[in-house]
């Protein structure tokens, strides 16, 4: 036992106790004939103090230490002179007796401290370091608590935690594999799995009822700011169940974890359809953190010889309130946003609402102000607000387009405070969505979708227009979980395969060997999965899922501590019966 | 919502209640105007009753159904007439007024019963039917349980769970590695890993005192009956440390989940230093649920002219109480046992003590009655037992020679009850075991482990005498868990590299990173790991580890369900750029 306490936890009703501590030197400050160290551990700060009068000896020792030195100290605990009310240690501090150089530490790289002056690359490479960083390390305390919560939550629903294996087998459609090669059957790879999908479809033929998994899953697609090659899920099933009963189930566990974690009561979760997400946001994971809703304004705006507006497939505009301020700079950087190539908009047209209510507009010569005024009335504009407008001949894209403008004015109004949650369900999502590439119609979600039991009739006739029993949890305009309702009947999954395109011989050859699991009887089922990382990042308010995840990858895949992936033996290739081609 | 109560859950409190179930048919009974069904789901069964003469309709309906298919009925819960008080739903039954087929099912390829007629082979194949086996899925639940309450009780004693990377890189040492070519990073290789033993100790560098996970970890091994190549470890690591620290915490572990789990009050555990458990047991993980404890009889059998003994390294024998009945039969078989190529001894002497005392032995023409009633009371035996004795030219390989037998004795002797627990700890691992392969000193446990403060001194000048810190967890001859305090002192580190055969240079390319990391302040650490999946077969009473594993793979590392491995397509080996050779 190196310690009797915690850095965290002495306080004044603890003076005069012989105490024994253990930690590391956060900082040092001589003033001459006292030395104070800062000794820090995983629960706080204790300060240490010594006296070149009382005991000389140690006092010398003190002033040999450096930055993140360890140490073991045994002292009694004394009152301070001057209480710093900032930390919850700091009426006490720590005469010292004894002092242990438990190891010495060499200058770290950075400064161990909530503002660091290292940067993201050197922070990743000594990433052992940078966790000892209490903003960093708060971020894993809350991800390890949020997994326990899910899984105190699951539990008692009596949902079983089922491990499903990692060296599964490569699935067909989905993002790109990662693959491992066998040494045991030469010329066979395993995949990891992207996620536990059939194998908990297949645990729902099994019998198993309701099953979830904490479990890591992986795609080697190319990363962006907010993926991760190797991301972990929330995986969740459930048998004998209808849409409503799953959404009921996890609203709950979202409920449990507002309350236990961030001591919010979630209000019951609104619930939005994809058709009305689209309209009236742009996204089918809109941010309902601020209103700011699009207004379609085809019927105001077409006819007055504005050839933009009167060629247009869709007109919509969205109210910014109180931004009639907007210098022309501001203004001019907003239309440079929205023509950035990610977002692809022609122009943007504004109007502003002045004091008297009058409209002043960036198209003023198409418009009369009676016309203005119809618009002002339709976007529920009032003095003070600025009107922005999107127009184009996609109204998918244009819509796309306008959600990305309403997000950024919603940046820029501050209206996406990350200490408010707005929670919703999407619903409702179409079953096809059309690909350009491949020609033919895609399942939105998998293809083991059930459509909505109303819409069935519409897979001979209209198949594009039907509607799925699939959902999304979306919380400030993130995608936290999705799921759907599964089809287990074998003659209805053959009619969506049918509309997929699959011949029954590609079926069969794709995804016969999970419709032959059906073939023994598979309950109804349904679930969904969340993304652990997405979920504690928004917890944390973070703005990437990498500084909740303790070793991450950077974005060309590799972890630069680890300095992984790297080169293999030509000996455990051999084995492996492989050979790496092009060697540079 | 498909039904309102479970198949297990009805009782004669619930009679005369409306109930709607949903499940699977177990078994239908046609007797004349009445059928019975078995429906069958994850909570029990539950009789349901179909009347000819109240429903016709129905009735005959149900007797259509075959086995396996899936219902959902509604109906009224009446008392049965005659009880079953096998099942805790056996006092009711569902008088069905509503039937609704959800399913139809195939008939299985095997009965899902206890005692099913499928072989291993088919079980696997079709391990989601074999699933719903209650005694299958009865270890599945129990496996839950188990990770459920490891995780309660180290969260309550402030563990954090961190997720470490699964796409790590190829450590050295150790077993082979399952690697991960990596496409954006081409002729460069992941590897899953054997442990998270070099990111645990970096988590204690970066001060969090306190870790653990359920982790999967991956070993490329030829695969034995108890072994998978994944398989999932309780990986636990502390900061500030002592061994006597690590023992008590996780033998408050290990006895919460025997009082929640198995309702057993575990008595504090014994602890046996390895020598000791070598020299009574020939083994590092003796089996204590009996005692047959080896004695040696070099003093008392030697020198007498029985020349396989005369020139032995070591003699011993065991005492197997009330056994001296063991027939002529009986006792050859026992000689074929020892005599196995994968024991190896070269033969069996034995010693009956019969009624009146007196010993009859296989060797009596080399010794007097007198040495034999020596021999007698050195084994400490009495009347009806029977004396085993083993001796050899190597005593380490005699010994586990003896061991063997012991156990094969404790089986005979139905002395290995498996609803007995005996749990110890064996301390006191030798550092280093000499390998007569490489020709020198290897680490026993591992390279980072600490040797015990008082045999620092006999690095110099008896390095194989010197003792770890290291520790096993052992349960009825089986080591479920393992581990010890590491070294943290830069110097000692060197040294022991040294032992091992490390140059400065080999052993900076070898474990240079995590050296590089203690230098920024290492506090003392040390930690252990369960089996998880070990620890669940003990706790079901499970042989092999296979039936606590949802989806396990074959001796020949495949899941034969899955179909994985298998071939991949080789435009997916293209992006890889990596070639399979020698393809057949």
């Amino acid at each position: 036992m190196y310690r009797t306490v915690t850095c965290g936890e002495l306080r004044l009703s603890d003076v005069n106790k012989t105490v024994t501590l253990a930690g590391w030197v956060q900082r040092i400050r001589k003033m001459g004939g006292m030395t104070f160290v800062d000794l820090r551990d995983r629960y706080g700060i204790t300060q240490l103090a010594f006296n070149q009068e009382v005991n000389k000896e140690v006092f010398d020792k003190a002033n040999t230490l450096g930055r993140e030195y360890v140490l073991q100290v045994t002292g009694i605990v004394e009152e301070r002179y001057s209480k710093n009310s900032n930390m919850p240690t700091g009426d006490i501090e720590i005469n010292v007796t004894e002092l242990n150089v438990l190891n010495e530490a060499v200058t770290p790289p950075f400064t161990i401290e909530e503002d660091t002056d290292g940067g993201d690359d050197i922070r990743m490479k000594y990433r052992y370091l940078d966790l000892r960083r209490e903003c960093v390390r708060k971020n894993l305390e809350l991800r390890h608590k949020m997994a326990f919560e899910v899984r105190r939550y699951l539990d008692e629903q009596g949902f079983l935690e089922v491990e499903t294996p990692v060296l599964v087998n490569s699935t067909p459609e989905g993002a790109r594999d990662f693959v491992v090669p066998s040494r045991m059957n030469p010329g066979q790879f395993y995949a990891l799995p992207q996620s536990p999908q059939i194998l908990k479809q297949l645990l729902m033929v099994a019998g198993f009822d309701r099953y979830f998994q904490i479990v890591k899953c992986f795609r080697d697609e190319d990363l962006r700011a907010d993926r991760q090659p190797e991301f972990t899920q929330i995986d969740c099933e459930m048998s004998y169940v209808e849409q409503e009963d799953v959404l009921n189930m996890f609203e709950g566990m979202s409920r449990h974890l507002f309350k236990v974690i961030k001591g919010i009561d979630l209000p019951k979760l609104p619930r939005m359809t994809w058709a009305d997400a689209m309209k009236y946001y742009g996204s089918d994971k809109p941010d309902t953190r601020f209103d700011m809703r699009f207004v379609e304004l085809m019927d105001v705006l077409k006819g007055y010889g504005f050839s933009v507006f009167d060629n247009a497939a869709y007109i919509g505009g969205i109210c910014a309130q109180g931004a009639a301020s907007y210098t022309r700079k501001q203004i001019d950087q907003l239309t440079d946003f929205v023509k950035k190539p990610q977002i692809g908009a022609k122009g943007l047209v504004y109007a502003r609402v002045e004091a008297d209510g009058t409209v002043k507009s960036s198209v003023d010569k198409f418009y009369t102000q009676e016309v203005l005024q119809q618009m002002k009335e339709a976007m529920n504009a009032e003095a003070g607000d600025l009107i922005l407008i999107l127009s184009g001949d996609d109204a998918m894209k244009t819509r796309k387009q306008l959600s990305e403008l309403r997000l950024e004015m919603g940046n820029q109004l501050g209206l996406r405070d990350k200490n408010k949650y707005s929670c919703l369900w999407v619903i409702d999502f179409p079953m096809y969505e059309w690909s350009d590439e491949e020609q033919r119609l895609m399942a939105m979600h998998h293809p083991f979708t059930s459509p909505k039991p109303e819409d069935i009739p519409l897979l001979d006739t209209n198949p594009a227009a039907v509607r799925a029993n699939a959902y999304d949890m979306v919380i400030n305009g993130v995608e936290v979980g999705g799921g759907s309702i599964r089809i287990h009947d074998a003659k209805l999954q053959q009619k969506v395969f049918e509309i997929l395109g699959f011949t029954p011989e590609q079926a069969q050859r794709k995804f016969g060997f999970l419709m032959n699991a059906f073939k023994y009887g598979a309950p109804p089922h349904g679930g969904l999965a969340y993304g652990l990382d997405r979920f504690v990042s928004l917890f944390a308010g973070l703005d990437s899922i990498r500084d909740c995840i303790a070793f991450p990858k950077n974005n060309q895949g590799r972890d630069v501590m680890l300095g992984a992936p790297g080169v293999i033996d030509q000996d455990q290739l051999d084995e492996l019966q492989i050979n790496v081609v092009n060697k540079a």
